[in-house]
């Protein structure tokens, strides 16, 4: 156990979800942006709450522990720590910052349920696995969208690329990848999580979903090879983009304009609205953002740009 | 340019194709069957034809150029080369004695259509490259069954284990495999491709293609790793084998006891009838054996077995 009382800093980091041809099973985490949170446990007294939580920004977001999305990743945490060592008396206190806008389609709240609970696990001694972690924050998802999914939870913990190659029972790996710059922009409108859903077909043509998995087989062999040439042209995604994209002003545009720019390629940031590139160089990532930034400019969209690397170690604890 | 008139030895490996979640786009080679050809080049007398073809097994199969496998793919071997060094004289003897059955579903035709590329290759002084013997090769496949595919193909000139990430364009990724030992059994019963094909469903439910897409990343990942359980669990097809493996007598009870004497996990090679099982070790390669014969004696189906393990090194050229 760590020092009662003592607060530990987390940095939990912006994941992408749906890497391009691997909806639902590929998805990486970035440098910039990420959440700071911190964390300390205390003895319960009697009738106190098991989890404190404090928002220190400007979202307002709930701090019942059952709807916040820590707060559901923590219950579940400390459900399964009381099995392991019996009845306990610990309360956790959990401060938030959050840096990564919640509803940018980069993973905010799987941020905060993956910082909390690798915070608590800190705090506790390191006694569950980065698999534990990941089923516990998928409580989170939960509440943020009705649905358990791990495909930003996996990359926030476990940092880098990582595959989710079944989500009942949980298997995450992890994919060795080389150096990529990612250039990031988040139009400034909603795509609710649910219409970026329901728009999706529910059957697909076994010719797409062929070409998908050509693609899909050539992008992880592409990471696993660092074969810059075969990852550019594995991303492509022939059953998602197409239907989704619509929701995005200047999707196809601006798509055009990046890859004219240097860009490997890139695709809608899990269901969106922010757009990521991946680039071969950090100048090649700054040039993007630029076509970025002209795009959006030009329709006169509101939007922020993020130029940042992937990130290779997941959420981050410091004392 | 080789010594005219010497004859040169070649071995082409059986292939495995459509391996198991990789429908159309991940196969691999074996050691054992292969076929064995012999391949001379002559100048060529005016009205002569450029290729004579001899074949030395039992199959009959047809001696016209445009109408035998490994014919088809040097006469768009020797229409590109006479683009390249214009018009030629050039005249190819080629004796076959296949060793892998027609019809058995292993690449049959393939190792016919590669070793002559290959080998035709070798004669002229090794002009074009793997990529090009690949599209030369499919000619052949085009007079086998109608289709340009190179599930077979691929492998049996590349080696070891193959992705078709495109196949027009066509691109080949050879990807790197551990050690692993292969068991086929050949049930001695017709499944005609046009029957293997004409049953697919053309449309997919998109959560099977994704539960798919899952294990195609992590089979590509397990065996860059060298991971045989990541393989091995890996190693599930939601898609084509419910559908094709009707045809096959057997099949379910097979896969079932293979996997129960150890093996990793397999399925219908190509489109059948033929079955592979893959294994860590050749003890188990030779249990999982036990299990087929005991299976297709139970119900008195003639079959053939071969135990095997996964070729590196394609299709083989002897002086």
């Amino acid at each position: 156990m760590f020092v009662e009382n003592q607060w530990i800093k987390i940095k939990a980091p912006a994941t992408v979800a749906n890497m391009v041809c691997g909806f639902d099973i590929l998805g990486f985490a970035v440098n910039n942006p990420y959440d700071e949170m911190e964390m300390r446990w205390m003895t319960r007294a009697n009738n106190e709450p098991s989890i404190v939580i404090i928002n220190i920004d400007e979202y307002q977001l709930p701090t019942d522990p059952e709807k916040n999305v820590a707060g559901a990743a923590l219950l579940a945490l400390l459900e399964e720590y009381e099995e392991k060592v019996g009845a306990t008396k610990i309360k956790f206190e959990v401060k938030i910052n959050k840096l990564i806008k919640p509803g940018s389609g980069v993973g905010s709240s799987a941020a905060s349920s993956a910082g909390a609970v690798v915070g608590a696990n800190y705090l506790l001694g390191t006694i569950f696995s980065k698999d534990d972690l990941v089923r516990f924050a998928m409580n989170g998802e939960k509440v943020a969208s009705g649905v358990k999914h791990a495909d930003n939870i996996a990359p926030c913990i476990f940092g880098g690329v990582t595959l989710v190659r079944s989500i009942f029972p949980l298997e995450v790996v992890a994919l060795p990848s080389p150096q990529l710059h990612v250039t990031i922009v988040h139009p400034q409108i909603e795509v609710r999580t649910s219409d970026a859903r329901s728009i999706l077909r529910q059957q697909v043509l076994l010719k797409d979903a062929i070409r998908q998995w050509g693609n899909i087989a050539g992008l992880v062999a592409g990471l696993m090879k660092s074969d810059y040439d075969l990852i550019g042209r594995s991303l492509e995604d022939v059953i998602i983009e197409p239907v989704r994209s619509i929701l995005i002003p200047g999707f196809d545009d601006l798509k055009k304009a990046c890859k004219q720019a240097g860009a490997l390629g890139g695709g809608i940031s899990g269901s969106g609205p922010s757009i990521f590139m991946l680039s071969k160089t950090k100048e090649i990532a700054l040039a993007v953002e630029k076509e970025m930034n002209q795009l959006y400019d030009g329709i006169g969209l509101p939007h922020h740009t993020y130029v940042t690397t992937i990130n290779q170690g997941g959420v981050e604890v410091e004392e």
